[in-house]
């Protein structure tokens, strides 16, 4: 097929979202009003781990200005527990944050004074914090249903591991640990919600509202339609906002108050309501002399908090994404998810893969350092071939993991300058099983005038989709942007869409909002075809109206003449289901970085001087969106690395401010920062693209720990690296 | 086609709106409380025809609580004028409750107050009130760039009328007139109105909304998409809140104010935004002496009031109503819509009909009486054949009228009744071309859990729309009535209708949520098809599961198979245009009635004591449905025969309420009344149904006044016959 010239897609377009959002126009769930709106507050655990022996909330009831006062009492109607979670702490609290009770007031301060007239009488039960602590033989058990503190379980096997390692030249055992941390969107968790006769309306930070609404509707015992969520701008998701949280909370505070309460969280309470796993790896890898990979056994724990949230489906992936993108015959991994009094760990950008990957490609320079080979070279020598199984179940390999590595290579010149002389520079590849579901489906409708107005479900909060999902549908349809209308998620409103997360949007969204658009261009092409008096085929689109030879029907034109008048509309729907992989993941999203770096010995402090990304992204829709994607997550990867980690002490979580829990600022990017877009035009969505936005960020953590010890002889296998533990690192080698 | 049972179709199911509407869940735009609503109130003009010199609105601008005072000056940057009116007075008033100046303000009570503190300085003009005044030679203008008071004029012509009365063997000239009437629907006329960054929201009584954001947009110089209308139930409409009222003045009051406003009118306050026509009706006919009419002449003037709203085409409508159901070879009619000084006349059920036909029916009983033929039997020799023309540019009959005539013969024992001894009854038929402009879009959704959301922009007044629509829709998919929820229309959401009224509906929006579901059927079929591995058309539907041979799927698990999980959405959409018939009307609506009476001599009061209605439905999707609105449009039907007059004196309206305004109540029902629905399956719309509602209505009066002159010897030609007038005629005639 020939190449037509793109005018939309892959142009780096105005956002369209972008004035509304630089002007303060942009809406997000805690600037909305709704009338009678009340304010909620929740009252957090203390303890991290205790039996509830009563609450008293008579004070609080009686404080004028209180309408409701929350607590398990008033949820004994329901069917309570979602993704292993109460709505409401009931008889027990696992974390210190834990809601116990909720208070609706007439404003903010009056809520936040009732809290403190709430009594809770609690028995402190002996926490288990960390994963030592759970894991070990007498462990507190968090959830007494349980036998032990597991969450989740996952097991991958392939070939036969004993027979690996005998079949290995070498064998590389390594521990590696990766910290908590916290998302950190700018906007934290912000709720509103409304049950009235007609059924229960949530206002949410929410980025999967059809998943919400399934479990809002079977606590409450409703049918799904009667529940309705309905989704603003989110400042930032990142994962943090997957799932429910506590939307099933303010609904229940709202049903007792009798009228729309809003929640909105501190940054601190945000801390606690979700986070990553912190992780321990054991990686035992066994490699041929010439570097071939024959064997690996990894025994991976996740710190997954009091409650499961993701969890289990973080072990699931961790199991796989340990084994990075190679050919490995001989597999054997078990990823635990393991209960913890702390605050749940649930989603969050690539889940699973940092810390796993983080394990794998410290373990790869390891081996290549034993083996006298270039970490390059020793990656390219175990990729998958495009097509090549990584284990059982899963579509194999999607994309072409060599040519993005050379590009790497040639990008960042690490030929050159990885040998030179007090060179610290690393590299690290990693490839992640994305898309998630693969269900969504979408409407795009054209008004009189000749506009669009689109109806899709994706959650825009700052990645850009409203953008991208305008860009595909002005291509097929021949639509200047300004065209085209892209509202918010609104469960009643738009249809079906799994969720926006797992790099998604661009490939699922975008593919039923292309069938939508090619739908309503086929009716369209038929009007038009009847009016030249040519076969639809014989009709181009161009420029909002149909052409063939001197003829040109305008799209107005084309409605006037279908409904005979100023009025009616033409409606395109589409729809993707698991055809468009068949087997999953939907795609495999790769990414790979090199980091060059420079470290004050005397104080320990690391300097990211230059960091080359390399994203195989199949297709740029908005160029400049994937490489702001990109660098976003690579500078998330810093954080994780260099900055960022949650720190329990005796059940509490001492940093969780701003001031103690260190972000990467802009003072963090590194001086030298480029991003490659690797395009083969071989993904699945719309114009051969594939996901993006999670892979940049799992190459950062290795690739800094691989040039720390090429350039310095140190190898850490903790994160992240403060200058404190590399201080001490550097000084324990000199000894 | 063999005629499979219809389960749904044609039975009395239960209301789906029913329970809702006497809990009084249902929601009417009253009900409605927008957050930050302030409340409105019109001052209007206290007289009939005046300049406006100045409006000082100054002090009401200071009453505490007052947030905002509109009058002309703030609409001089819009485009104000809408369907010929103003959106506020500009400079001049021409009817006695002419909006003049609107406020905004935080509670009822302030508003009232402060509209008292608005200065107007008038300079009364003139005034012409009453077809007589207006259309005098030296009659004041009422809009002054034209050089009369003529509104609009429709001129229908056939054949050569000069020629047609030379060739008649007799000749028939009789003035009819026709009284001012108000719908009087239980919700006067209701708006909410919000104008913010993001564009404009009006929730409002308007049965037609599409339009009436089409009006708004066109004035504020927005696109349509930019005008959200919200529709909640509305409490009777009957064409009073057909079109564009005062909405574009409650968005210009909410944009002066910054803040959505409300503003409720009183119902004597609607009886001055909306009424029918008066008419008088100069009807000439000549015809041979067995009774075949020959030619027709016309002259028919139509009160329209102040402003023009639908008058020009209630005149059009008129103009060929005025004719029958019958074939008239020489034909000259002309119908004006009239301005006055008085309310504006706008849409009311059956448009233009009820003042021709009350007009040409009673002439047609003049003429039986005078040949001395059977009044059933000079309508059955006239009747046009199905297929035949009318006149030129509409579609020909598409009703069989003379099995709807023998069908009321034989239900109402006309031959026997109608000649016993004492008896006063006479019959009416009726054709109205019906059905407007035949746009209508839909869509049907099925939801994971096998329910279906419907999106149709009828508006549901009362008349049933919502549980005919799920009929169809039931019948189509093979699912019960309460897996189907059909929601209001909102412009933002329910694809375009072009509006609700002229009885179109069922056959328009019917055939377009038809062809939905039609859709989605084949949809489902396609996946039965797959699963079972036959063809789709050897899958049946049957209580929401596709069955073949032993196999059975159900469409949860269709859903299932086709998105792999739990999620996904089935959209199926459906259109309708000028194809359905071709050329209009749409279907032709046919209402025939007899009734029988008697008269109090000393009193003059009239009882109606049997009403037999013959409805041509074409198929009854809900029975009872229709014969409620066949009695409701009887009943409307002896309202304006025996008791409804707008009374204007000296250009005010003096019975502008409900206690001096007489509509008929409980009491006033005929002792026997029975309606009968005609099904020959022969209309446009799904399963071969025509519309109905307004067919009813038209016969009613002059079947009573030829009940009247058969049974008493007096034909009156002006109605209401009041017990007055009819006991001043009997005793005219004693003389």
């Amino acid at each position: 097929m020939p190449n037509k010239q793109l005018r939309y897609v892959g142009q780096n377009v105005a956002r369209v979202d972008g004035v509304e959002k630089v002007t303060g126009k942009a809406k997000f769930t805690g600037d909305l009003v709704i009338p009678g709106m009340l304010h909620g507050k929740i009252l957090r655990s203390p303890y991290p781990h205790a039996r509830i022996r009563g609450i008293d909330a008579s004070r609080a009831e009686m404080l004028p200005g209180v309408v409701a006062v929350l607590t398990a009492a008033d949820i004994s109607d329901t069917h309570p527990y979602y993704n292993g979670r109460p709505v409401i702490a009931i008889e027990k609290v696992r974390y210190v944050g834990e809601p116990v009770a909720a208070v609706a007031a007439v404003d903010q301060r009056t809520a936040a004074e009732a809290l403190a007239l709430i009594q809770v009488k609690y028995e402190e039960l002996p926490a288990a914090v960390g994963l030592d602590a759970a894991r070990a033989k007498d462990a507190p058990l968090i959830h007494e249903n349980q036998h032990d503190n597991i969450c989740g379980h996952e097991h991958v096997e392939k070939g036969n591991i004993g027979q690996g390692f005998a079949e290995s030249d070498e064998i590389f055992e390594d521990t590696f640990t990766f910290p908590m941390v916290y998302h950190y969107a700018l906007e934290p968790h912000s709720v509103i919600a409304d049950f009235n006769d007609e059924g229960i309306t949530v206002w949410s930070s929410a980025q999967h509202p059809f998943q919400v609404r399934g479990d809002i509707a079977k606590v409450f015992g409703l049918h799904p339609t009667k529940v309705r969520m309905v989704i603003p701008f989110l400042g930032g998701g990142f994962g943090s906002k997957s799932y429910t949280k506590f939307e099933p909370l303010v609904v229940a505070l709202a049903r007792k108050a009798r009228g729309p309460v809003r929640i909105c969280n501190s940054v601190a309470e945000s801390m606690l309501t979700v986070r990553r796993h912190a992780a321990r790896v054991r990686l035992k890898t066994g490699v041929k002399r010439d570097g071939t990979l024959v064997a690996r056994e990894a025994e991976i724990y996740l710190d997954t908090g009091g409650y499961a949230d993701n969890g289990p489906q973080v072990a699931i992936r961790a199991a796989t994404r340990v084994l990075g993108p190679y050919r490995i015959p001989h597999i054997c991994t078990d990823a635990y998810a393991v209960y913890t009094n702390s605050g749940s760990a649930g989603s969050f950008r690539a889940i699973g893969a940092p810390q796993t990957i983080f394990a794998s490609e410290s373990q790869m320079d390891i081996i290549a350092a034993k083996l006298g080979m270039d970490p390059a070279e020793l990656r390219l020598k175990n990729f998958l071939k495009k097509g090549e199984e990584l284990r059982p179940k899963l579509r194999g390999m999607d994309a072409n993991l060599a040519s993005s590595l050379k590009t790497l290579v040639w990008t960042s010149q690490w030929k050159r300058r990885s040998k030179k002389k007090g060179a610290a520079m690393g590299l690290a590849c990693g490839a992640t099983n994305a898309g998630a579901t693969p269900i969504s489906v979408a409407m795009v409708r054209l008004q009189p005038d000749g506009t669009i107005a689109v109806f899709a479900g994706s959650t825009e909060m700052g990645q850009g989709v409203r953008t991208v999902l305008s860009q595909i549908i002005a291509e097929e349809l021949s639509l200047p942007l300004e065209a085209i209308h892209v509202g918010g998620a609104d469960t009643k409103v738009t249809p079906y869409d799994a969720s926006t997360g797992s790099s998604r949007s661009t490939t699922l969204m975008g593919t039923a909002v292309l069938r939508a658009a090619r739908d309503l261009k086929n009716q369209l092409l038929k009007i038009g075809a009847e009016v030249f008096r040519v076969k639809p085929k014989e009709v181009q689109l161009v420029d909002g109206a149909m052409i063939c030879g001197e003829m040109r029907l305008s799209f107005c034109e084309a409605m006037a003449r279908r409904f005979g008048g100023a009025g009616g509309e033409l409606i395109g729907h589409g729809d993707v289901g698991p055809e468009i992989t068949g087997t999953l993941p939907v795609f495999w999203e790769i990414g790979m970085g090199t980091a060059e770096l420079e470290v004050d010995e005397e104080t320990g402090e690391v300097t990211i001087k230059r960091y080359v990304s390399v994203a195989d992204v199949g297709k740029a829709i908005h160029p400049e969106g994937c490489i702001g994607q990109e660098e976003g997550a690579a500078m998330m990867g810093i954080g994780h690395t260099m900055f960022e980690q949650m720190i329990y002490e005796g059940g509490q979580l001492v940093n969780s401010s701003l001031v103690d829990y260190r972000v990467p600022t802009f003072s963090d990017v590194p001086k030298e920062f480029h991003t490659l877009l690797v395009e083969n035009e071989d993904g699945p969505g719309p114009h051969g693209a594939r996901g993006m936005g999670e892979g940049g960020l799992v190459s950062v953590a290795p690739a800094i720990t691989n040039a720390l010890a090429r350039g310095y002889g140190v190898r850490i296998r903790d994160l992240p690296l403060t200058p404190e533990r590399v201080w001490r690192t550097l000084r324990e080698k000199k000894k």
